[in-house]
């Protein structure tokens, strides 16, 4: 019979209680459950509503449930729906009564709040190590490349020479914003729902005050029937991982596009390319359109939950049990992508002389003709016309600027004069972007020191995410 | 070492390894793998690309891997990556030489593509059958429930009364619109890759029309590079679930609602609902909930394929691996739930006398009261506007049209006689409505005649699918 | 007052009005809103419903307000709400009395569903020609440019040869299955819903098979609530135009990339591309970039579509207004996509040699040589491994197969012989791969031919849709 | 001929024209690009870029085509594509050759961005005053509605009794999250990205803190090629509607169900209703049903976003440009649901009788009654299991808890005494309820205090956003 079976007069469908069972998922949060329960039962016992034996017995019932589910001794039941039915059904098989008294007060509802937070707490500590990790490699990366000049592209045309740093600093840059997105999560998942009850709160005297410091949540919930029905942080995660994807979906397609051998700008190591079954030659970067790929994934989850959302009335409704699957899934595949990015920046070999090629034989030293001009005097707009013509007679001469005479120069503006050469090397082009943010190494320089100084910062955070995560779970290992 | 791995100098990456891999989730095409690959055997050896011999050890082993395989005696390895590989690998250790020659003519990429659309067709034939199911579950209620009056909404607002098989019977045409959907979904699928190599066909003198005959496919591809980089069928098949489940979410509004305390029109069978942790009294229609729920999962599926496709070059690139959880987890689901839907709603309780009541005491006949002043000759909008009096006259001494004096009656409009009280019984207004498509009792009784002829073309369709699926399959019975 | 207003006693707020209202949208459905009534007067008459006099000045008026809206000489009011409020009332503005009877037996539900299955039977007409068109343009650069080898992609790496004709008419059946979609998104579109009034049919003796028969729909719905609540017509159109645009994603992802300096392979022209404000060498592929771009909004539109339809009871609720602006868009968006695209087919400029050059250093014929060792009888798995050594033998020694020496193939296997060099031939290897689908000359002019033969049947299809939706709004050019 | 068209050999196509221009829409940002370039041209003078006589004139020029655009006497062309060419052209034209000056140092790639920082930064704070005033909206509700008791639901099904402010305030809290993410958007937006140019940064001493400064924004982007591709606080501001529109969904359909026959919670003002066409009883609720399905386009347009990001290479491509119609849609649909819903729940009528005598009849005290025998000690489980029982007789004996004698209850349990009628007394059930955030009139009372103190800080946040904004803007109308 099941737990809240007395009203009924019928056994529930077999299909039903399999379709309707969340175990098969949310099992991986047994941890969580079990923290959650002996902050609760130890609360239930300072507060006098189970006795102090009661309370002993419920938490070495517990934290020997604890060890059976990591030993892999413990088998989970489809039939009791979900985690926290597993483990209350065990615990009450284990120590008798006193595991009857350990829901006093609680509902899944609130339950089932406290520990997925608890979960994406923990989840949002370890996924922080590994964006750091990954920004660390970005600017270490940027740091030892320094003398290395691309072609900086708009629409994928060469645009304007920029420094190879320069260019991985821009994803240091976005993967910053990232980490902003994680501390606004964080703050929204450091809420303790329990003492809501089923959606309207409880008739004992809870101390929910101490549940919250013992579980080191920064706050309670100041509504219990938002308590038991919000699920705005685990769409605050979606959101988070979706464009953390999506930045590393823009970087896989450049590692994708560097690594053609149209490019030729970059080799991965053979430890993250994968061959063909049937082309010999083959040397794929599939790790990088796999990430690519699965930013679909990430998108989707986001969408689903969403979804599910829409137009639910308060307060809990079972369409709610869908925000798992997805969560889980988002995490799994995030830490994966984090890790092996970092990874694969460590250890690709980067083509410098294919690069500047590329560069030889374009027209990215453009603007910067059109620049010279205008410091002659010429307003830009006319200065951007001489060089459109300028651009347009190589084009049709098969030449590149620099193969010029200064004849010809003259002939296109009498304001050219013999410097014009040195304006439009390369080396010039990048160095003259002196912009607080622009590609020129002292830039770029720059740009490295203060990603050190942020690193500095979001690790500290990060391992005050990690000290409150291992508190909790600390009780555990006792 | 990889079987594609003579030109790499170093090991793949572990981790690399398992992201890549594909057989934690490709594994249930086994045997789409192995009929796919015994009909490209047995036409290699027509063709004389292998040796009679050959072939026969080929299909013997796949034979007894298939069995090894059902009988849960294979162990699938992460390091062979994909099923093609797994079962490719097993196959040469059993028959020695002849399992590498399999691979002839053939690439994982069209492989791929063939077991997936093989998949495919099976789930359209087993997923039609049911859909079928709920289908007849729903015109066998409409006949069962004739005499049942309840009110219509728009708005849910209180309309005009209809019938309560009539309001089933939207469902059903709803239901029917999906399964052409399925058959263009079909015709998708039912075109053969195989053929087309890695991307651009192969040297060897394949016969594709014979495997397409073989594997009972309708057409083979026209054109190679499409054929290893379409997945139309997949998000066709996508586009057909996330329809049926919004479907089925309006109907799970519905049973909600009617569920209610509040509406109280119908009651689920208590196998079809669950109680709660902490609220003795609940039974919960979680059934329906977690179907409107999960229709999120269908939508955020369907998002994630179309996202992976988009701007993707030609030809095969890794990123359409990310096709298939999606496309799995969503038949799981979808089975599950049209299963689950056909049964509750031959088992629930309605409540006629609910419906009725809801009724009495409502302005459900203002339309028919509009209607006959028409009749009489008064212009629709100006009998609008009377109308729209009479009730404003009500809700002010809270009273129902059908309450009005006959004096009360012509104050409004001379063009009121006696008949006035009859036009407005509800049992009026429902048989009144007989236009074609109408909630009259005879319109209702022909909707489901023609509701009965469509299930009959319908199942025989199916039964076509089922039948070519079985012929595809049978191979490995033998 | 509103023509609704009887029962209330408050006006509506002003921003509510404007909120509500959907004439700032729906307003371009006015021929189809004429149309529909003109068909809906006529039965009137005929069922004796209004007198022949008062058909009379309402088709009369009609037509005249028709060609007002064509002169720009309508003013449409917000406070009309709608595009059949607005008409109506301009209606009874003008011939009097008998414009009050028009609504008789229809709603504005029924109504505003009849005009859009209209509407989108017109621009699936219209979208198939442009489809067509688009088809045409790439079958016939394929004819055109038989003579050219590209390398072929996987993974973006080179993998095969292929026949740049080829790669189009990847393209050109990715179209096809569109149009498929297409036919299926019509069979929806092409059923009639008038007759089903607010929700349960109406009271009148309406002739809907006659509505049906003037109005050129193949049938009608089958039940009245299904008739006002199915959007599905409208999601299967964006299903349908979410795809064309994925599929043109991907071609101009590869345009983007072809026309990128690295490629070179094609330059769109100039007609075709912009410059920029500040990089006068610039020449973009705008047009490329704003269709992948605009895919998102298409997926965009499906989801916001899919998510509206998402848990709403029956029958009609204003939710459903969502469902124009998003189709709309859509529309006009993928029509202007469709065009662009035949523009910029037709007019680019390949460059053969680039392309060519590409295959001359790379290792494309890897294939080929691990198929000449099978066909000597060496097992597929062991040839791959041979080559795969081969190929990082000449990486080593940066060379191509095609510089080995005879001694050096040899040493890699002794079935090597003096042929080899000749099997190596990109001419060969495109020349080789005659399986039906494959890259072969003679296989890509059987598929131009099938592809001619299917724009025959196809135009043919799209003639009987535009002479369908000539017809129907035939009468208003009267 | 185009600004850029200097390298061109051909002029544009019209359609491509058209296609490719944004003027349509980004026309609504002229005072975010005039303000910009006033701040840009002040810069370029202080830096001697350009002398200070042509910044006056620029500055002048530019005041004026503000007065123009604002006295609607500016006509946008489509070929000149976007804002920042429409206005600088008139510059030019209306001041010489100064304006040929302004865009030195600058390009629209980093113009844009700012423009539409800008922009977004002022919308934040209109929103986050129309946030706050509808959170106003709700405490001064609960506030007012204290003594009311509703039934609280989960699944829909009645489950325990909540006070309605209770109901009220749980929307309060979602929507403090929102303003949270309100605040997340901000940060995001208030970065600006001038000096970035094309994507490289510049050759020109521009002082871009000067800039900053001028437009009272934070912080500077930190690397020039993120500066220009960045549209994370774009995403950031749909995300954040997204969940708006989510949590006004939610509302809406507890809105949409209260206004029901069923339910008849509340009446909802005449002035927020509308009528039907054809049932003159009708008063629906469409800005509910409106704002509900309004959701639809919010997540559709986070959708399309994230897509056109996907995979895109650096630095700026044209998919970017697809970012301002979703933006600008969500904008003006936020605003609208935020205002008209203050409006509504200011003026609707709530039911407070019919709430009440929902609760007569009905179970929602069961969980009260298992409390009461856990307070005599039986252990919870046991408890639930016996009060189950009770559930089930009054079902079979029609009756509810309350009506069960003495004798009754204690044959369900020796532990019942004569005050357990007083337990299960409605306003009981809510004043035991008094754990931190439940549903007892002081715990809600506390709620309502905290809400108005949170209100005050929140204001003060908005008001210094406003400041930034207005000063910004302040300079046009000087």
């Amino acid at each position: 019979m099941k737990l809240w079976g007395g009203r009924f007069t019928k056994a529930t469908d077999k299909s039903v209680e399999e379709f309707n069972a969340s175990i098969q998922f949310d099992c991986r949060m047994y941890a969580e459950d079990i923290c959650g329960s002996i902050a609760h039962a130890a609360m239930l016992v300072k507060q006098q509503v189970i006795s102090p034996e009661d309370g002993k017995r419920i938490i070495q019932g517990l934290t020997s449930i604890y060890q059976q589910i990591e030993e892999g001794k413990f088998t989970f039941s489809v039939a009791l729906e979900d985690i926290h039915m597993n483990i209350e059904q065990r615990l009450t098989e284990t120590i008798g009564e006193a595991g009857k008294r350990l829901h006093t007060g609680r509902s899944r509802n609130d339950q089932v709040a406290l520990d997925t937070h608890l979960y994406v707490r923990r989840e949002i500590a370890a996924i922080a190590a590994l964006l750091l990790q990954l920004q660390t490699a970005l600017v270490t990366a940027a740091e030892q490349y320094t003398d290395i000049i691309m072609p900086g592209y708009t629409h994928l045309q060469r645009a304007q020479p920029v420094l190879f740093s320069h260019h991985l600093m821009a994803y240091f840059s976005m993967f910053a914003r990232d980490f902003k997105h994680l501390e606004y999560t964080w703050e929204l998942a450091d809420t303790m729902p329990l003492g809501a009850g089923a959606l309207a709160g409880t008739t004992y005297p809870l101390d929910v005050e101490m549940v919250a410091r013992t579980l080191r949540f920064g706050k309670v919930y100041e509504n219990s029937m938002d308590a038991v029905s919000d699920r705005d942080y685990i769409i605050a995660f979606l959101e988070f991982a979706a464009q953390v994807m999506m930045h590393l979906s823009r970087l896989s397609e450049e590692f994708i596009l560097w690594s053609s051998a149209e490019f030729h700008f970059i080799e991965l190591d053979d430890a993250h390319c994968t061959g063909s079954s049937i082309m010999p030659q083959k040397k794929n970067p599939d790790i990088c359109e796999l990430v690519r790929g699965k930013t679909g994934r990430f998108y989707g989850h986001l969408v689903a939950l969403l979804t599910v959302m829409k137009g639910l009335p308060l307060a809990y409704d079972k369409d709610m049990q869908e925000d798992k699957e997805g969560l889980f899934d988002a995490i799994d595949n995030l830490k994966f992508a984090l890790a092996i990015y970092k990874e694969m920046i460590s250890h690709m070999t980067v083509h410098k002389e294919h690069m500047r090629k590329a560069l030889a034989n374009d027209f990215s030293n453009a603007t910067d003709m059109a620049d010279y001009l205008v410091k002659k005097g010429v307003p830009f707009r006319e200065a951007h016309a001489i060089v459109g013509k300028a651009v347009r007679y190589c084009l049709d001469h098969q030449c590149v600027l620099t193969q010029l005479s200064l004849a010809e120069f003259t002939a296109l503006s009498p304001h050219f004069e013999n410097d014009i050469l040195t304006a439009l090397q390369i080396e010039t082009c990048v160095a003259q972007r002196q912009t607080y943010n622009g590609t020129s190494p002292q830039s770029v320089r720059r740009q490295c020191r203060q990603g050190r100084q942020y690193l500095q910062q979001a690790q500290q955070r990060q391992r005050q995410w990690q000290e409150i995560t291992d508190a909790v779970y600390g009780v555990l290992k006792q």
